[in-house]
């Protein structure tokens, strides 16, 4: 117990944090000077329990900045924790350092990237889940949280499901400095709100003022002695604590100090405090038990008709009987995606994560974290819910894998709200993603069984409906790879999913006019299969993408790009969802859409006449 | 007063959901028959004030059903209000029917789509924003949610925002049925959680049997009388209420009954109610003061150094002074995103949304239904946030203008959380979408006044950093345009915002090559110039297309787009950002990325070489 010494680590975080964002020439001083005393009484007092030698030692406690933005603390903390140096404090924001403008796992130990608001105590929900739930190991999750993020209603679906889960190894702190880039926000000081609303979902509150580092002690101390829930500290803090020219002033937000010699004298000077932080209690990660056998996925007969997101259930499940770090996610609509298989069999290792869909996306974040292979699954509609979680998840160098269910207008009745037919451009726009649509059964289960190694975000798109099963078991289905489901020299038919069928009906339409017209299957849209797709442009002189998605962004510009600096361009007629959708039985709305037998056939004919 | 026929009107609500839902197939009957009862009183018991006779009468109430799944309940509402006629209550989800399988404004006086789960009650706090503080008309908006949803973050946006605001005129109804698709909820019928909750959050609550009409119509009361906060009625109910088969019951979600004639005779068998809702209070809406001349839009001399995001906040200021009907939002950037500027000159006409993107568009959303037009502003990555509300908001045939700022690496140090790199692929992506993204403050003068009177999801990409204004103040910039920035036959260089500059050096240094590089700024890459860019391919024999955004669904994809079905189809070499940015200056981040005019020179280069 040692007052005093915090009281000077709170100003050794302000003076770094000024000096770095001096540094730098930009960052957020201010935002870091109002959480100084928070983050010294965590690292000094015992609480943050971490083994500098060994940063990934599973069990390690984790440190999540959700306040993304407070980076100079985060590295200010980390030089204090020693585990980097004041030099390369000062590299803050430059090109070759890996101290980023918001930080990422570049910098070890972090596990996750913040800085879009609203994320870091959601990843936090997936971290603790981890903990409590996978790895069975002691280690705390510590999230620092902005009061100006509580706005952000994933924060509250993150408050929901820490309570229900009664994570007590769960523990946000929140910097109500009260100031947000522009204003005061909605809540301001009035701690108490904080505190009722925390209540009223389930967690153990405590107000503190986030300067008197006793109270900061004393509610540390009670976070840990809780259990059976989650708790909050609601710390009254004033942005630019400790320099008069900022202190608690409008307009001080996002920008380093104007004069940080001065304030830096203010502070008392540069100081060179290290801190041993505690150790973390040790054991091994909880390993489930998995059958002794290699996994055995299943397989259909060509000619049965199967949807995709059963067999998606089915190989989930299959998988998860010898691999014991698989694990599944869902947004409430189980039986629908069928992961209700994976419940079923692996019940200890399915996590329900109700109408949800930010923190489901966030818990997967955070199960990854720890190295479990997580499996998220929802209707494909709404992941866009989710979207920007995943464009994070990205820059976090993640490893999920999401499963959207129900593509397109071929769910018939339910109408457009619930169909996807963005989703193919929203998931390619993502850094390093893998995009696939599996038309069969065969094809979805080995796709499945890819993903479990694939690193980065990989989502698969399933069909509502029975397909027939065209894929024979024992052809080689792969990431990057498609499929000739018919040859043919006049014409190419690109299609995917739900379109492979029509596709394939198309074509024999047009070979009782004599034209032979190739379809590809390209099942894996990002990659794609580049090569059989020059191969198709070379060899058919004209193509006809088909895709049950809007026009953009999808499998026809996928095509396109594959095709751009090729040496043959053919003409290419994209068949797309080109008019908003109504309800209707799945066949009436593909053929509304332009996008089934009779529309291929009629954009094949056309295009092999323009050729011909 | 009339409990007897509130609960006959109740039971021919259920019969008639069990109806429609028989006669379509598919629905969900059980989820509308919780609601029966409330529904009931809200209609007859004077509650809801519509003129039927005038559905778009400015002082009518407003009725949302967020739960949007529960629209069996509401057409048999429509058809007791003799709005629809039974013959078309049974039309339910089929091809040409009106009454799709979630509400949309197809079928009035439906406001917006519904069916993506937590965003029918953020879209009434819009309308109710609307009716306080534009159009200062007594309406009310009534909001049936259900309790799955309550799980979705959006709703406690909604919450927070409701009861800042004041909005009285808000009532929400949570049909607590405890069960959702697959299982109980977290809350299951504990409705005093719901109640702590909604009172932590500034609400006044009451919770009721929501099958006792007594008590349904004491809370309806309750809320009409409540001033200065919304009211939330949180309702104890049992899904499948009136038939055994299903009444509270698993595994009866989303489904029509088993048996309907059964089910309709144990509901006492159809009747036929009609209800004559209560007339509105009348009144017409508000007019804000402008001035009497046509709108100046600032202009800027060629050769400024000028951001686009100034430009926006500028020309949206000067277009509010004569146009009453425009109204600003933004997520706590305002000095980001420079809407400060509209804030500062239309104060009544501004809202602050704070850090809660999803809450932002479903307000603007709300208000364009009441025809105001608004434009919603934060940085250009954290509309990824509210991808599912932009989404659905084209299902809603909605007029909203969206401008997203700091776009792509050139901002800089930040980092990538806060770099758009995925906006123009997910907006184009979008139904019916206009994407824009000027190079130049003329451009983004004259283009932020075209979106004022553009229908449908617009959206205008802005840039943190100055930008050289190429465009002269009296040349045409129009949606759907494109601009030559220079000149040239030998290869085109298609670029759009920060990449405009870039191309025009690289073309400076080809002419030094002796190659002569046409430079096509694309502002409008939705839709896109095809007629200038054939040309180009015509012409040019080959194309470099450079955007500052991933390779994905972007301005390239668009360029190929408009040439798939092009006669000339020239070689496109895509440049994008392909790998991961990080923190540097934006010169550097723009030559990392290789789409910096030294990348746009060697690509034109290599290209002209391969055609020459």
């Amino acid at each position: 117990m040692s007052a005093e010494r915090w009281r000077e680590l709170g100003q050794q975080l302000r003076v770094d944090s000024v000096r770095a964002s001096a540094a730098a020439g930009s960052g957020h001083p201010t935002s870091s000077m109002s959480a100084a005393d928070l983050l010294a009484v965590l690292l000094d007092g015992g609480f943050l329990r971490l083994d500098t030698s060994d940063l990934k030692n599973p069990a390690n406690d984790h440190l999540i900045f959700s306040k993304g933005h407070a980076s100079p603390l985060y590295y200010a903390v980390l030089k204090a924790a020693g585990i980097i140096d004041d030099a390369e404090l000062l590299t803050f924001r430059k090109l070759d350092s890996r101290l980023e403008g918001h930080p990422t796992p570049r910098i070890p130990p972090t596990d996750v990237a913040t800085g879009s608001l609203g994320q870091g105590l959601p990843i936090s929900v997936g971290v603790a889940l981890a903990g409590r739930k996978l790895d069975r190991l002691p280690y705390r999750v510590w999230c620092l949280c902005g009061d100006s993020e509580m706005a952000e209603g994933s924060m509250w679906e993150a408050f929901e499901h820490a309570a229900f889960n009664g994570l007590d190894n769960l523990t946000a702190i929140i910097d109500v400095n009260r100031l947000g880039q522009t204003r005061e926000t909605m809540v301001g000081w009035d701690l108490d709100r904080y505190v009722r609303r925390a209540e009223a979902f389930g967690w153990h509150a405590i107000a503190i003022d986030g300067h008197d580092v006793d109270a900061i002690h004393a509610a540390f101390e009670g976070a840990v002695q809780t259990t059976g829930k989650p708790t909050v500290i609601v710390a009254r803090t004033k942005k630019g604590k400790g320099v008069r020219a900022v202190e608690d002033q409008p307009g001080k937000h996002g920008k380093p100090l104007d004069d940080p010699e001065e304030a830096v004298a203010e502070l008392g000077g540069e100081r060179d405090l290290s801190v041993s932080l505690a150790a973390p209690d040790g054991g091994r990660p909880h390993a489930f038990e998995i059958a002794s056998h290699p996994p055995e996925l299943p397989n259909w007969e060509t000619g049965e008709q199967v949807a995709t997101r059963q067999a998606y259930g089915e190989a989930l499940t299959a998988l998860g009987s010898s691999r014991g770090d698989l694990v599944a996610l869902d947004g409430e609509v189980s039986n629908s995606t069928h992961s209700e298989l994976f419940r079923e069999a692996h019940e200890d290792r399915y996590f329900e994560m109700f109408i949800a869909e930010q923190q489901m996306v966030a818990a997967a974040v955070g199960m990854q974290v720890r190295g479990w292979v997580p499996f998220a699954s929802t209707f494909a509609a709404f992941f866009t819910r989710a979207y920007d979680f995943i464009r994070m998840a990205a820059i976090s160098r993640a490893n999920i894998r999401l499963s959207g269910s129900h593509a397109g207008v071929s769910i018939g009745e339910d109408g457009p709200s619930q169909m996807a037919l963005e989703d193919l451009a929203a998931f390619r726009a993502v850094h390093g993603s893998t995009v696939l649509h599996p038309s069969d059964a065969n094809q979805t289960a080995k796709l499945v069984a890819a993903m479990a190694d694939r690193e980065g975000i990989s989502f698969i798109r399933t069909l509502r409906g029975k397909t027939e099963v065209r894929t024979p078991a024992d052809e080689d289905v792969a990431i990057g790879g498609s499929r000739v489901a018919r040859d043919g020299d006049d014409v190419a038919i690109v299609a995917c999913g739900v379109t492979v069928g029509q596709a394939v009906e198309a074509a024999e339409r047009l070979s009782g006019d004599g034209i032979e017209a190739r379809v590809i299957d390209a099942y894996s849209i990002k990659p794609i299969d580049a090569e059989t797709l020059r191969a198709a442009a070379r060899e058919c002189g004209a193509i006809v993408t088909v895709e049950d998605h809007w026009p953009e962004g999808g499998l026809g510009d996928a095509v396109l790009e594959a095709l751009a600096e090729a040496d043959d361009r053919p003409r290419v007629t994209k068949l797309a969802v080109r008019e908003m959708p109504v309800s209707g039985t799945p066949d009436e709305l593909l053929h509304e859409a332009k996008i089934d037998a009779d529309a291929i056939a009629a954009a094949a004919r056309e295009l092999a006449k323009a050729t011909a």
